[in-house]
């Protein structure tokens, strides 16, 4: 069987699932997105695509696997994402979210798995992973389960100071602002150039928001294109810098925490 | 921009999908699997592929939209997938998989849909989305909206006798009993021979169960590969014949009900 | 006391109920059917009545205890039941269903029952009855009891291939489109003639469905009567031959199980 | 057909239902009770016979209709039914009772009838009751229905001082206590003789309580038979002047509430 | 630090709170109440006022601490509050008021209290509170902790009949219909004379009520202003009295039942 | 009645209450907090305390009302509040405070609140707050209801770069590290000077965490005191600035915002 299979639990046949447990239960990269607006040049998927890509190249590199991928995602807000009023754009409820995430996790420590990675590729998913692995944990304590360790983990966090500032050479304007700018463009130019639409990279100045929040979404605020800022100076080469800067970053991050935490 | 990207939803930009829409809203096909053990040479993810393949191909022909599949299911059987104890089956509460259907049918209605066909891949599932879809259609009739149609599919259902006369010449034991058997073996070796392990097709009787369903599972009626009858005649030939015969003739069968429902 | 008061829970004294359980906890059936329409000629609560019915024959002949019917089930659907839409079906969502039945269970549980099994008289209940099943389980293992064994049945189930060739010496259509036709009405007439207008047994060909499930339903495809196939040869003799092979072959196959399963 | 047919929805078939819709929607009286223990005299559903026998009487004289009884309801109190722990006392939690409650008043509204009564034979169902209702009303308000009219009702509030001077001509200690004494006992004795053990009704000071609600129940302060008052007065007669008493002064209420409301 | 802030949970650091519990875990009294009009006279905060203020009297006496109160409260009744429709009164649905019980308890647990007193100031939060320290009971039981005693307590239980005299010269005529009359204003105008509107307290017969539930409300039956006995014999003195008499009352009952299980 | 007594909704009768609403409905600030550690020297209820105070001055100079804070919230995390573990932390599950939120809203725009500004004191609620309005706003569509503007804020997002600039003249290390620091130290010692022990200023470096999140808690990366960075340099004069500056900053949003919606 190639490395590839042992990597996608999808991939897997119940028997190489239980005989991978035996040998020592693998840690699991489970990866969440959402099926979002990514502004005219980027698909819906790219909040899939990104941390379900990564997560294989860092499940390749320390021997973890990686579970099907969550698609659908919580409601786009206008500061992270422009907003759910996009086309195309499928958002759960926070309770859906939540119960998939903690259902997925359960069943993963059911079979013997007890090191779990949100892979998280939407920012607007991030407290309520946090409420899934706060359940899922109880849930096992209930069942008499203490050694589950579960992380949640957002690839953009791993990005250091000098990938930023080849990202960003002019400065960084915002990490939120971020939606469909420089670094998933040029992310998903250098893994998935057939899904993006060069010809149509926006370039105009950065969104600007009120500090609050309004509801329904003040749309006289939001870029029409739902892009937050200039995706112009997006390059695949910068995205294969995040890709080959943050991958081993996490890996050797997550090998030494669960090293440490008895896995 | 290829014909396979205006298919898949995850491909679509935003701006592509409001496209689409605009020029006469498109039915979506929204496959949902499971994460289900196969026997040893079937992968977990068997009953998302399959769905996912056929819808795939159903759509190019009627010019609808296929979903980002839902990955995750309900609990295995052990009558109709061997069981929820198998390693690696990964499986979902009632309420969490029919809220997971509820969500996205609601957000493809907000966004103009209004012709969704649910497409199965695991019997197991069946109810459940009859339960989404019925909950949707309250939610959406609250919304004042009141065209929405929704189909179940099982796209096993549309296989006809002479088919089922090619796949099984000395005569179906069960269709029941068929998982990881001769049709879901013959059609995975059609479509993904990759993901197959084809030394290892098991060959034993069918189960036999008691006429009723004791839990927790009784292991001594289930077979310990969790294949329920002999999938040794399996061939791709057969599968090609399969998707062949179905795929035109689901595609017709929701043109035509569409078309009479005002679509 | 009678036999009869010491089978029906909802007789019995609290005191009865602890010498019972002191005695060694019995086997409890709790039966669990519909308001649903059954045609021109059969009453709302045909599948609270005929589940009931059985149960109480089983338990006397076994030594269980029969708790009392839920009489409100699920959606009535148009392959199995006709449809939802008929005047005085009345169902319950799935979520109440589940909490339902799994109260019960867990409450049964909680006064030293160990063995019970959910007697169904309505098809559509079926897989929320596999998920309350699995969700009071999943509750005692948290309170640290294991010896729980439930059991999910259909007396349908238990009608033997010589039964079927007296009921339907032609040749059986379908046991799908048996809803309110030969097998019920005959049981009816044998066990609760009072109830059924005789006067008013359909007889036409049967019901014809397409391999899918629109929504809402498509009502040019169910009869206009709600009779999935004839009952026009339905006789209490027939009644009497199903309840009388049904009955001892149910209690004999629970009590070998239970004995089996250290009860 | 025979009027007491015509009185229970469970009797009718989807026709007769269907006509008496047509002819002008009926009152649906809604039995709810619960499996509760009712000292070593009176049966489990002792909470469950009496509103639905009361139910049946009201119906009969006013032209209403008797929905099929929830037979289990919320969790036994020591205060007003000896509480939890005894043998055979089924209860539900607060949100299935809620649920089911809901579910069987908007299908009865689904089908026509706007005009219904909760007939409640046990205390603690009460506030559970109310909240049913206000969501039901929800429901209906956003289906574009406000024509519903629900009322909650405990039949033991109908009972006149003059009748409450029989029942106890020494003078009430508190309709509190009552549970499983005089009142319930005398109707069961009125109604029911078959299900009440006349050898062993209680005769002891009636319980004492402090004034807060301990939990887990404090043991020490209550009747060990879960009797709260002395039955020992009680008699068929009595009985039965509750129930014609009750009974016309009931059916009166409803009928002059439900005109006024332009029922 | 002042005795008042060791009986404020809110007022505490972190630190404190360690401290009181390493000490030996205090009682805690958790104070809630409604957002429900009183009539032209009281407050909306009226039913959280008087248990917050009560407790905190007799958390100074018996040594506990008092948990931020949970102001808002279950849906105002015709019989009890006058009705959610008064201008002003802001309810829960039950789910929501037993889960915030629930969860506050809970957290009470986690960090080592054992034992803790729901200090309801509205009527009719009762059953939802009973319902929320049953589930909170099974939560811990799944924890493995069963060493948790709640109490539900109204401070009005406790008025003995030597202050009802008091308080009502004339007779009581129901404690049911003393919603912002005469005890609720007395107490007001003993504890917080500047909320009271005394110039507007009303004084008209008390209501009279059908023994049954109308829903919506029957506002024909409902005192325009809300108040359902006069309240024009409140005196600040009645208040005093109220207040010194249950406070020294609850504060000896609590200690006694706590002492005897074990605090 | 004083200014205060017309700010603050808990202390409202229900006459004031709807004399306001029919002079025009007001905007309606609604608090909400969390009982949190915030280290040895600020009190449990410093999330409470700060955004109610602020909404108070807030809601007098633009003629709004403060509904009762809530004062229970999300589970404090490592990263933003030390974390979940602190003694005395009190926190809600994410349905729990959903829930809390979402009915309190509905009940505001169910007597007539149009504009509904909820004021949040505690980072980790933001998200919830999100999806409590989102639910909210779709359950006003469904009672026809669209006008209903909702703001989510929090006040700290007010504060200036001048502002800014004083508070840290050496640079602020990160909003996010300043948990019980110096804005909240500061902002305290100025309004609530007497529930902060000043001794107990803590003073240590700011804490460093792994850019991703452990569950359950790491506690070799969190300050044994809870406090995320150095509140050495807080001063009551800062919190002044601080509460002056925002106040009518938020207040002149505000107020510009619902005026251009329509309010």
């Amino acid at each position: 069987m190639s490395e590839t299979r042992t990597i996608r639990i999808a991939d897997l046949t119940s028997y190489d699932f239980r005989r991978l447990v035996q040998e020592g239960p693998p840690v699991v990269l489970l990866p969440v997105g959402s099926i979002e607006q990514h502004g005219p040049h980027l698909p819906l998927s790219t909040d899939v695509i990104l941390p379900e890509e990564i997560a294989m190249r860092v499940a390749a590199r320390m021997g973890a696997l990686v579970a099907p991928a969550i698609s659908y995602g919580y409601k786009s807000q206008p500061k992270t994402g422009g907003g759910n009023h996009f086309p195309g754009t499928l958002s759960l409820d926070a309770s859906t979210l939540i119960a998939m995430l903690r259902d997925v996790m359960n069943e993963l420590v059911r079979h013997g798995i007890r090191h779990i990675v949100v892979f998280d590729g939407h920012m607007e998913n991030q407290w309520f992973i946090t409420e899934a692995i706060d359940l899922m944990l109880r849930d096992q304590r209930r069942e008499g389960i203490d050694t589950v360790r579960a992380i949640k983990l957002g690839y953009w966090e791993f990005i250091t100071p000098a990938t930023e500032e080849v990202l960003f050479p002019d400065g960084l304007v915002s990490w939120a602002l971020e939606h469909a700018a420089v670094m998933e463009t040029s992310v998903m130019l250098h893994l998935r150039p057939d899904l993006v639409r060069a010809d149509l990279i926006p370039d105009h100045p950065p969104a600007e928001f009120p500090p609050f929040d309004p509801y329904p979404f003040d749309l006289s605020t939001i870029p029409e294109d739902g892009v937050l800022s200039s995706a112009a100076s997006a390059t695949a080469q910068k995205g294969r810098l995040v890709v080959e800067q943050v991958v081993p970053d996490i890996a050797n991050a997550l090998s030494a925490f669960f090293a440490r935490s008895g896995g």
